[in-house]
Formats: structure tokens, C-alpha cells, sequence
């Protein structure tokens, strides 16, 4: 079915709201997960929803949490999440990275103890905004093989990346798994085959049965380079932040433990000249406009998919399961009503600019 | 041929200190030069040293110069290589950013107009070796063309992280390319096909022909991911730098213009607690002991190969081919002398620790 974006934040913010959320940050969790939503990663949208709910209704979610910080340094802020919601969190960290990357060009936050950020491109998109590089890591529960390995090790770690331009800027958004578990569950659920190499199942030998897949362990992308990448983040975050490793973490993908994975956020005020903007914009635009390997699919430069979609989805709605939007109706504790009768959120629409 | 370290750095700094090179740069380049051949790397070692004495004889390459630096703001380094020697100058820089992060935690040096790097293990080593974690980038000639583009647009961009632990740092470096050209090269000089999907022929059709390849381009590795975090390098650099975008970046691979590609390095004081050091290195350990995909073929952590490599070629010496010796010793300007009667280099040691 196809919903807007209007009626979802309203009956997501209500939802988060009617467990003790306070407004602003109910606000900012539905805006994260719309924003998935409208750029075409379900799997970091509303289907996240439900799990959130069940971790406040267990007390394994503090949703009134915003973390306590302090500077370790000039530069570097350490936060404890207080098992906030994600989002929350980072963001309260993201705007004391700003006001102090004003005065030493680089700052960076490293978060443990609180909930899944969701799509990491919302951060680096914010930071872009402000005109500076945005860098952030993320770990999870071990889920990837290493790369002449067979058994999981590794969180899907992903990483993101936006560089501002005097146009859209770069924002880059992957994890260093080959795929997400989620499409791994997706071709279970349709009795798809995987291609090979993507997965392994429990017992450590390659799979193409998705259903032996779920209980095994995805292969990092790009071979040892992407492996490489992966166990870096994995170190790195760990090292800054005191959070748990892969093996150890627990929290973003149940509702029955508290949530000790990290996150490390970084601000770089880009500073750059006009000119060297401009440049950098003129070169993505020569990139796209460069030739493809296959007609009628443009060369496309990190953030420009995601960006067509949500354009799309802004006018049209996005897809959701009915299954899922009924789950989520049934998730609300008052009297059912419309979803409509909520007061749209502004937030979205200051986002746009 | 098989020769030591000794008799190569004798005969590097030689090269280097007769065309100016003062006695402490050309100590610092040899090493690079002859770190990348123990680590098993010569696309990174001893062939790269005529263009740079070429380099040197054109007066494209300052021996002297270490670079003018300032702080744009209290954690970043603004620095003009003034076309010196890429080791030189940046581990000039990386001094300066270890003083820095002292007090802010992290500092960041962007760099522009200096010589080509070398290995960049070698600087992240050098940060993990004093406790920091270390993330180096660097860009170069458009070699690599997009994702699902056929012309060669980025530079192989590489990045290298280091994270310290209880026990040997993670040291991950990797270019953003399928390949190195140096591997293109050596295809085509022994007449093999290249396996599908590394490069494409100048008219960007994909080839297995290598001696077409070399006038195309290569494939980033990982696909989009690979291609998004190749191109993410690349906007960086050339923001923080102000350096040259890959079709414009000269002076890496040729001896006829100045070098105006950019470095980016930065320097974050790790701080962890012992307990974290001594949780990195045993989860390290525990990934090395896991079961692997093929027999006889351990997982491997980023970085063991090249130690494993380097403490061979410390006992056995290293393999040169026969005529990248004579042509570095055709070089000699003095009369011709025995390599063994310099000095050994005592940096070599000092680096063992």
C-alpha cells in the first residue's frame, strides 16, 4: 500500500509519544525513519518501528535519554547513550561537534550505549548542511564473515560519508557486508536462491538457501579490501567509543537486551573556497554525464539514487506493507483514530531547503 | 636477484643525497622506498625511485623542501609541499599533528603539491606506534573509472587505517581501485589475460587484454561501494587540499610535470584503557584462529601478510629484478662503488621496535 510521508511521521511520533517520548525527539525518530522510507531503504524504516516500541515497553529503551557527554580532549567528546534512542543521541552530539569544530576545524564524538541510528546518510546529510565533511561509523552484532573466513566475526559496519558542493552534496551511505540480513530475509521469505558468495550458513559452508543463510554469515563486499575496511571500523569504533565488539553486541536487532554497540561521528569544516566548491560539483556533473556501461543507466555519483526517490516519494507516497502498517496500528495503545487528524510535521519540510 | 635492506638504503640515500637530497630526507625516503619491498609491495619500493630522481634532475622535485604549514584552525594543518618529497613532508606534518592531538585529541593535515607518498603503511604505523589511531588518504591520476561508467574519472584513491592494540596494530592499506596499473603493467609485460572485469580498453569496452588496458581503465573494487568510497576520497581530499581532481592530477607516474595531487592524514589519540587495548588484540586473535575457506590458508587480520613478509625479508633479503638494479645503479653520479662501504641506515632499526 501506499502512504505519505504526513501520515506516517503522525502515527509514528503518536506511537513513540504514548510511551513516554518527549515530543522533539519523537519527532526526530519519526523524521529518521520516514526519511529511509522516502529514500528507498525500507530496511532501515518503519519495519525498525516495532522493535523500538517493544524495547521501551521492556525498559531497554530510555526514551526521554538525550546521553551525557564530556570533552576527553579539545576535540574529541565521549558519550554515554544512557540507552537513549539513537538519533537522539547523535544529534544532541552532533550540534556540540558543530559549535566546537567552529573554533578547532575537526571534532569528533564517540557514542556507546544507545539505540540503532538508523540510516546513517541522515547524519552526514546534516553535517554536509552546515558545509562541512561529515564521517561517521556505526557497529552492530556479528553478522559478516572475514574474508577467507567462514563464520560471522564481524558487525555489518557501515559507514558514511558527505562532502558539501556548491551543489547537492556527495553522500555516501553503505555497509561493509556484501548485503544486509535483511535481504538475506527478504529471499527467504520469497524461497529466492542467493547468488553465489553472498552468504554461509551455520555450520560455515557457502549457501545459496537463504533460509541456512539467516543462521550463518554474510560475506563482507569487495573481497579483502572490504573485509579490511569492516574489521578497521570494527576496531576503531570500539577503541574510541568502549563498546562492545561485534561477537559481544547485543540490542540492535531484538527486544531483549540493552543496546551496547557505538558510533563514532566526525565533523570537518570543509572551509573550502568558492572556487574549489564549484569544482567539486563540476566534476560530479562530468562524472555523471560521462558514458555508461549500460544504456539508459546514467553513471550515477554516491546520494543521487537516494535523492531521485525521495523526490518521487514527496509527491506520490511510498510503499509500505499492509501487514507492517497494521502492525503498527495495532501498536497504539489509546483509542484508534485517523492518522490524518495529526498535525503535520514541520520538520520534514524544514529539510528540504 | 636477491639483495638486503642494508645494501638498497646505502644506495637509495646515495642516489638521493647526490642530487641535494640533505642527509636526513634521503634516509627517510630510502626507507619508505625499501619498507615497501620487505613488506612484499615493490610497486611501492625501489622501481619507483628513477622518476623521482628524474623527477629531482628536472627540477619538478625540491629535495629540500619539508612543506609550509599552518593551522587553518586549532586541529588542522594547512600544508604547501613546496613539490618536496612526499615522506618528508608529510611526516613533517604528522609531527606537528601528534603535538596537537595531545591537547585536542584529534588533528587533521590536508596537503597539497608534494611528491607521492609511497606506502601509506608506513604513516599510519607511525601514528599506531605512538598510540594513536592513524587514517591516511590520498588521491592520484584518474585511473579508475565509475561504477557502472567505462572512463577512467578517479584516482585509486588509496586509504590506510591503523588502530593500535594490546598486541601488532591493525594496519589496513588498500587502494579504492580492482588493481593496481603496476599489476596491468605486469600482465602486459608477460603477455597474460586479465581476469573479466578489471579494466576497459581506452573506447571503454571491457577488455582482458592488458596491453589495452593500460590506456583505459580499472574497475574500482567493490562495485558501488567500492566506486562511492573511491569518489567519497576523492571530493575529500580535493575540499580539505585544495588539490587537483583526479583528470587534472599530474606528477604521481610521470617525470615531465609538477605533482598537484592532495594527502590527507589524521591523528586521533586512541586513549582507550588498557582492558580496551587487551580486548582489540584478543578479538584480533580470535578472528586469526577461526575457521578458514580453505585449508592451509589462515584468516588473516589486515596487515599480517605484510609482517609475515617483512620479517623474511629482514633474515633473506628481497627479490629485485636484475634490471631495476642496473638501471639504479646507472644512476650513480659518482664512481661507481661498492653499496656495502655506506653506512647502514640506523632508521631501519629504530623502526623494529
Amino acid at each position: 500500500m501506499q502512504i505519505s510521508n504526513w501520515g506516517s511521521l503522525a502515527l509514528v511520533r503518536s506511537l513513540l509519544a504514548q510511551r513516554g517520548t518527549p515530543e522533539r525527539y519523537a519527532a526526530l525518530q519519526a523524521d529518521v525513519l520516514v526519511e529511509a522510507e522516502l529514500k528507498g531503504h525500507p530496511s532501515h524504516g518503519l519495519q525498525r518501528l516495532p522493535r523500538l516500541l517493544a524495547r521501551m515497553d521492556r525498559g531497554l529503551l530510555n526514551p526521554s535519554a538525550s546521553g551525557q557527554s564530556h570533552w576527553r580532549s579539545d576535540a574529541v567528546l565521549v558519550v554515554e547513550g544512557e540507552q537513549g534512542l539513537g538519533p537522539v543521541v547523535a544529534m544532541q552530539a552532533l550540534h556540540q561537534l558543530h559549535q566546537r569544530a567552529a573554533s578547532t576545524g575537526i571534532a569528533l564524538a564517540a557514542i556507546r550505549n544507545s539505540n540503532h541510528l538508523g540510516m546513517l546518510a541522515w547524519y552526514v546529510e546534516h553535517i554536509a548542511a552546515r558545509g562541512c565533511i561529515g564521517i561517521v561509523f556505526s557497529s552492530s552484532e556479528a553478522l559478516v564473515h572475514p574474508h577467507g573466513g567462514t563464520r560471522a566475526f564481524l558487525g555489518t559496519n557501515p559507514f558514511a560519508i558527505a562532502v558539501p558542493t556548491a551543489g547537492r552534496p556527495l553522500v555516501l551511505d553503505a555497509s561493509t557486508s556484501m548485503v544486509s540480513m535483511g535481504k538475506i530475509h527478504h529471499y527467504a521469505a520469497s524461497g529466492r536462491p542467493l547468488p553465489e558468495g553472498w552468504a554461509r550458513d551455520r555450520e560455515g559452508h557457502p549457501t545459496t538457501d537463504a533460509a541456512r543463510a539467516m543462521h550463518g554469515a554474510i560475506a563482507p563486499f569487495g573481497g579483502a579490501k572490504g573485509y579490511g575496511l569492516g574489521i578497521a571500523i570494527e576496531l576503531l569504533i570500539a577503541a574510541l567509543a568502549g563498546s562492545a565488539l561485534a561477537p559481544n553486541v547485543r540490542g540492535t536487532l531484538d527486544a531483549d537486551a540493552l543496546c551496547n554497540k557505538g558510533d563514532v561521528l566526525v565533523v570537518i569544516d570543509a572551509a573550502s573556497a568558492p572556487d574549489v566548491s564549484q569544482q567539486l560539483s563540476a566534476y560530479l556533473d562530468t562524472v555523471r554525464d560521462s558514458p555508461s556501461s549500460e544504456p539508459d543507466c546514467p553513471v550515477r555519483v554516491p546520494g543521487d539514487g537516494a535523492a531521485q526517490r525521495r523526490t518521487h516519494s514527496l509527491k506520490s507516497g511510498f510503499d509500505i506493507a499492509p501487514q507492517l502498517w497494521a502492525e503498527l496500528q495495532s501498536l497504539d495503545l489509546q483509542t484508534p483514530s485517523s492518522p490524518s487528524s495529526f498535525t503535520p510535521a514541520s520538520i520534514l519540510e524544514g529539510q528540504k531547503q
